[in-house]
């Protein structure tokens, strides 16, 4: 009924994306399960998850829009806090949300050709990042 | 325990929105579930789910914040891969995110009056969509 | 399998963040659930939830790329409609996202230290809000 797939990577830091769909359709194909919805969710508040086509230029040009809406060098209560560097950061992984979540059918995620779930790195320095992937159905 | 509902609509390009909330709806009244929750999800990378209140202006004062933070006309990184013109549609949808959960008790979405889970359009074209909605529950 | 647990609680208007997740932390150790997952879900449509580190800087961050974003004082085609004044908030309750969903094993939430399920109020007036929490799982 509920399979647990955990999967960790190292990000190179703020803009760094990872498509997550190989390790999303292996955790799938391990189970034992048919029809259902599956829930890859980043630990931490400064990542976030969303679905994307998966190449270089949309990356980059998310990643353009997001520098617009929460500028790495601009100004941040967060920093008066802790010293931190990373308010943007913060910002950016509220707005795109920490999980994602996507039915599976007959044993496939019902994702289009070009569309894959994606873990995009806010943080300004490198991270080791942990993924929890959740499957429930029968 | 799992019920699939699958459904097509065409829409007219980008800023085009789409209110599924009588699919949503008809499809747990037809089920036998009583409380779960509801994932709508749309298959593909240029159009996005989210809940809103469906009238014609919130529909237009949403586009017009898309337009300011992805502009369609803006330069993107992805035109130059394949000639494709949709830059602001993957990014807008990146923002979006392709899927909403919803909860369900007593056989009745948790739904505000105002509030109606819609399918927003991101691309540039009219588009051929298929929305995916899975209950779970019992 | 399927437990249901809701919050109310007051907001004081736009901008105002509350932190839910001893709310559902205490969800979760009430039901008899080991593993599965947590959506979190508000009811409204000029309200978000999403994940970030709780602490007032980072909220005020938040709400000021919120105010870049959708300003409060911008023209908004819906307020031609109702003669309301919180258009703002509909635009950035639609890109907030009205649910999160978060997994969780051996009856811990997979979030991280500085990572709490938060309410964002987008509305320009104090509202009574209530969260539905539904918990899924075995």
């Amino acid at each position: 009924m509920v399979v647990t797939v955990r999967h960790s990577l190292e990000t190179s830091g703020q803009g760094d994306a990872h498509d997550l769909t190989s390790v999303l359709a292996a955790a799938l194909a391990d189970s034992s399960l048919a029809n259902g919805i599956a829930t890859v969710s980043v630990v931490g508040s400064t990542a976030g998850i969303t679905t994307l086509e998966f190449e270089s230029g949309v990356v980059r040009d998310l990643n353009e829009t997001c520098e617009r809406l929460a500028p790495r060098m601009g100004e941040y209560l967060h920093h008066l806090r802790w010293g931190d560097d990373n308010g943007s950061s913060h910002v950016r992984a509220a707005l795109l949300g920490p999980s994602v979540t996507i039915p599976f059918t007959d044993r496939s995620l019902t994702l289009g050709t070009w569309q894959q779930v994606t873990l995009v790195e806010c943080d300004t320095r490198p991270r080791n990042r942990e993924v929890v992937i959740q499957l429930i159905g029968d």
